[in-house]
C-alpha cells in the first residue's frame, strides 16, 4: 500500500472515530434527557434524585457521602443539596456510622424506599420501551460492543 | 406459550433493557471522564468549553446564545458564563446579529479557532485511540446499532 493510501484510510478511520463517538454521546444524551423529563412529569423529581436513591436502593446498610458520589451515574447534581431535600421530605436519613462514629451514613427510610420502588418500576418500563427497537440478536451485540469499549478504554489507561 | 413463561421472559428482558442502558451510559461516562481529564492535563481547559468552541467552529457566521445552548453536546456548563470567560481570553467575541440587531451573535475569533483547532486534532486522535479496540466490522455494527436505537427512542415520543 503506498503512504498515500495510508493516509487516506486513517483520515477516513478518524472521521469514523470521532462520528461514532458522537453518535454514542448523543444516543447517551437522548435516553437521558427522556428520563430527565418523564421523572419530572410523571413523578415530579429529577434524575440526580432518583440516581441518588437508587444507590441507596442497593445499599441498604446505607453509604458514607464519599461512597455515594463516587457511584453516582449521572452528572448535574450535588450530592449534599440532594441528599438535604430528601431528608426533608423523609425518604432519606443520616446516621452515624457503626464502625467510625464521625463519619454519618445516608440511608433510604422506608417511606423512602416505597417511593423508589414506585419510581423504578415506571423507570424500568420506560427503559424496556425504548430498546425495544432492538432484538434480542441486537441488544446482545450492542451489549458486546459497548463491553469491549468499555475494555479498551480502561486498559489504554493503565 | 403459558402466561407463566410470557412472565418469566419479560422479567429477563426487562432486566436486560436495564442492564444495557446502565452500559451505555457507563461506557460514555467513562469516555467523557477521560477526555475530561486530558483537555484539563494536557489542554488547561474543560469539556464544557471545548465544546462550545467546537460548535461555534462548525458555525462561521456565529450563534445566537440561544442556539449555542441547543447545540452543546455536554452538560455541567453555564453557556453563559463560558462565554464570558473565553471572551476574556479573546478567543470568542459578541457581535451584533446584522438581521436582528437587539440580539449577540457569538463567533470564534481567529485565535479562538487556531486555539481550537490544535486541541481538537489532539482530540480526535485520542477519540481514534479509543474506539481502536473495534475492528471496521464491529465500528459499523455499534454505528448500526446505536442509529436504530436513537431512531426508535425518537419514534416513540411522537
Amino acid at each position: 500500500m503506498s503512504p498515500a493510501d495510508v493516509e487516506t484510510r486513517a483520515t477516513r478511520e478518524d472521521h469514523e472515530a470521532l462520528r461514532l463517538w458522537l453518535r454514542l454521546l448523543a444516543t447517551t444524551n437522548l435516553i437521558e434527557e427522556r428520563m430527565r423529563r418523564r421523572l419530572q412529569e410523571e413523578h415530579a423529581t429529577t434524575l440526580p434524585r432518583f440516581d441518588l436513591m437508587a444507590q441507596l436502593d442497593r445499599a441498604p446498610e446505607g453509604l458514607k457521602m464519599g461512597e455515594l458520589s463516587r457511584r453516582m451515574m449521572v452528572t448535574g447534581g450535588n450530592v449534599t443539596g440532594i441528599t438535604d431535600g430528601l431528608e426533608a421530605e423523609g425518604l432519606v436519613a443520616r446516621l452515624a456510622d457503626p464502625v467510625d462514629r464521625r463519619a454519618l451514613r445516608v440511608r433510604l427510610t422506608p417511606a423512602g424506599r416505597r417511593a423508589f420502588r414506585l419510581m423504578a418500576a415506571a423507570h424500568e418500563s420506560w427503559i424496556v420501551q425504548a430498546f425495544a427497537g432492538l432484538d434480542r440478536t441486537q441488544t446482545g451485540a450492542l451489549a458486546d460492543l459497548l463491553g469491549r469499549l468499555k475494555q479498551h478504554v480502561r486498559a489504554t489507561e493503565a
